[in-house]
């Protein structure tokens, strides 16, 4: 039985345990710092598909059927499926999840996705609603440089403040109450605008969303970062964490020893050239579902606070001049 | 505290209730036979806005606010709110929330995203995760049109399977086991694909989820359409309805005098020239939160299962050659 502490902050009084989790990712992401915690690696962007969104969509299957069976479950064994991604009406998801009978729930939270969905399956185990329950999400380069900015082959200069849409997926099976890592905690994001009308200076967008979420999640609970190993935004990038750094000092609080972002942890910044880091559902997806809940299963982390940040970004809506809303929302994880 | 009954279908064991409910509409829809039931008509498409996608946020704020001045809710009473909409990146709803401080939790179900936040709000109120729990959705015919279509001004020739989108949105909240209308079960969509390619065809490429989720319904919680007043889809248009009605008579049963489609309901198909009746979030969203919900509460329909139903489908997807999948998620409706 959850409980609602308060101001979108859910306990998951069962805590259930994520029992399975698997991270597919494209071949650059394969090149960084995290590749040995990666269970596929692709050779190429393309997966062998026609399309980008049919790619990105492979992709997301692997991470899916990898995930499931690593905790040795059948497709019979997932009761819902939560799932979203960045293209127009979330396709990569409905048609990564087409071949399958598995009950579906479509989400839409741009980047924040993994938190949303890994939340919301965390409370459907934990209120009875399903006994497995699987979270979901993907990105890919090239369909979203093209959806939200430009063809990859149109060679467009990229701004300092640009992140690198990921091409990854990360899955997460949550089940009852058995073995680390443990999921304790949600709290939903609220949408924040900072004014940020720039479609390539994301990190900005979403830090407000990133600080309002994990300073309420922390109050709502009563803890402080102390009580943390790891406060995990993604995406951010450098550009947003500086800024959500400075957002905790005007409170008093210094998280940089704590902080780290899933955009800045994804590639590294000497070799690769992605200017102010890694973005997209998948990268937050992928360095959660594969670096981050093995140190939380093997104790090497005991509570993370997953911070998945999305910016709601349309060009439809930037080219009518309006300025790109974030949201964050927060799972709490822990080793016991 | 829910309980799985299995294959996607959850008991809401506590009942909770539809506290408050209304649907605000654009100015056709309002000359329509439900229009005595709205709580708002516009007296243009524009609603004074400056773009379509601005429009039709608005009419969502309008049937937010309007939802919570006749249940007597202030914002701060609202734990969570599941919205969602048609518009790529979903931007009638995150914009429509932007200035609210309610934790927000987005959606992509296309047409059958009022079912799909109705039963996640009813989880949350039902497993103490959310006291008041909101759903929200809309559509508007213009910003639809352009998107999915063609821009309403190039003024082309629609087929006669075609459905009009709704301008029109409605909200439900959803609170602990009080008055009805009760919700006592959900049951979560599969995704399905019959192999339509036509994006004027939305009818035929939803009918099969539809028949898959009623049946599932009847079947995991042994009831039979007897059991039910009103089995609602929404929205099949005339097509689907013809389609999921061929579908049940292959097992023997005759839907058609307990079916009704909000696709059908919420035009007059001798005045308004819809062609296959109505779509759109909006559409199913209206017609429950006015007609429909009234008609529980005053005891007048005992027992409604609500099956709103999304197309998937994406222009970038269908000029590639791919079939347009379709799901439908059921909430089970009471009045005692």
């Amino acid at each position: 039985m959850a409980t609602l502490i308060k101001d979108g902050t859910i306990s998951l009084n069962t805590c259930p345990s994520v029992s399975a989790f698997a991270a597919a990712v494209g071949k650059m992401e394969g090149e960084g710092p995290l590749a040995s915690s990666f269970d596929y690696i692709a050779e190429d962007v393309t997966l062998g598909e026609s399309s980008w969104e049919k790619s990105e969509s492979k992709l997301q299957q692997i991470a899916f059927s990898t995930a499931l069976s690593k905790g040795s479950f059948s497709e019979k064994n997932i009761d819902v499926l939560f799932a979203g991604d960045l293209l127009n009406q979330c396709v990569s998801s409905s048609y990564g999840a087409r071949d399958t009978e598995i009950p579906f729930l479509g989400l839409f939270g741009a980047c924040s996705t993994m938190a949303e969905g890994l939340g919301l399956a965390s409370v459907f185990v934990d209120s009875g609603s399903a006994v497995n329950a699987a979270a979901v999400t993907s990105s890919h380069f090239c369909s979203a440089e093209r959806q939200f900015r430009l063809p990859v082959n149109y060679g467009g200069q990229r701004t300092p403040t640009a992140q690198w849409t990921a091409t990854a997926a990360g899955c997460a099976v949550v089940s009852p109450h058995n073995k680390a890592p443990y999921v304790r905690a949600f709290t939903v994001g609220k949408i924040k605008d900072m004014g940020i009308t720039d479609a390539n200076n994301m990190g900005a967008a979403m830090a407000a969303a990133a600080y309002d979420t994990v300073s309420r999640h922390l109050c709502n609970t009563g803890q402080s970062i102390d009580n943390f190993d790891l406060i995990l935004t993604g995406d951010l990038g450098k550009v947003g964490r500086d800024i959500l750094i400075e957002l905790f000092k005007k409170d008093g609080v210094d998280i940089s020893e704590k902080h780290n972002d899933c955009g800045i942890m994804l590639f590294d910044p000497k070799k690769q050239d992605v200017h102010a880091g890694g973005s997209g559902c998948g990268c937050s997806a992928s360095v959660l579902c594969s670096y981050v809940l093995d140190e939380i299963q093997q104790g090497k982390l005991n509570k993370v606070l997953f911070a998945a940040t999305g910016a709601l970004m349309s060009p439809t809506i930037v080219q009518q001049g309006e300025s790109i809303p974030g949201i964050s929302h927060a799972v709490e994880l822990s080793s016991c």
